[in-house]
């Protein structure tokens, strides 16, 4: 089964999908002067991006992993989360805290099925 | 192809079903007082049920992640999981050390097949 | 649907397919005395062979997790990576710090399509 492959590049792609499921990488913000919350804001953007390119959306959330560099953000973080899955079903999750690059407060890998 | 919610919140469900496969959302103990063997026996009871409801069960996990507050507690934590993946094929793993919640000592998600 | 386990162990196993998927548990270096380097260099050549074990190869790879005891380490754990992935087209990916056992500076997860 062919696998297709959005925002390639040659050290990782933003998305592979396969089977009917697209893998996303690890998302982090390009304001990275953002705090937690704003940061968690460009982040859902991107994701919603590139679900859209992978024929999925927010609703088809399978699972999701949040990294935070400092867990006492996580209900920073969770604000901004909650409005945007609210209304719909929200994917399996785990945060926990983990050492990000230089600036980056939150990063979000998920996976999700496609339509 | 559809999916399916176990234990759907406002912001995450403890399992979502598929095409065949289940992802559940990083489980932690109830009782945050328990040691590191105390809630991770907590914790597999909690991934048992959640197996079950999804018409799966510990012999069908394909990944776990393990998140330990402490890599030290890696021992104590193994001994309980390996009572209980005892005498069926374990799935992949791995068990890294994380920041977690004020109290939480060991955190676990998995993916598993569904019947 | 059957699982068919790689390295199978009584506490984890390497490599478990179910439905055309290989989840492969989090690899770590044989030789814990190298640098992050080295290291990596080992556990893409563990990746590489349960892969070829699996029906699958790099190229069909949907999305790894690489832990670097050390985030100040991602640039030479990426110059081995980037070799290494070079010219086929690259997954989902995400790098985070994480505390690891002794002696270990990096660990890599994965899961890829297979053929």
């Amino acid at each position: 089964m062919s696998l297709e492959r959005i925002g390639e590049g040659t050290r990782l792609s933003h998305a592979v999908v396969h089977a009917g499921v697209v893998y996303l990488a690890g998302q982090v913000a390009d304001d990275l002067t953002l705090d937690v919350a704003g940061q968690t804001t460009q982040i859902l953007a991107k994701i919603d991006r590139l679900l859209t390119a992978a024929k999925s959306d927010r609703s088809r959330l399978l699972s999701a992993t949040i990294w935070l560099t400092d867990i006492g953000s996580k209900d920073a973080m969770n604000a901004v989360w909650d409005g945007w899955i609210a209304g719909v079903g929200p994917p399996a999750r785990a945060c926990v805290e983990a050492g990000l690059g230089p600036g980056v407060r939150v990063e979000i890998a998920a996976v999700a099925a496609c339509v």
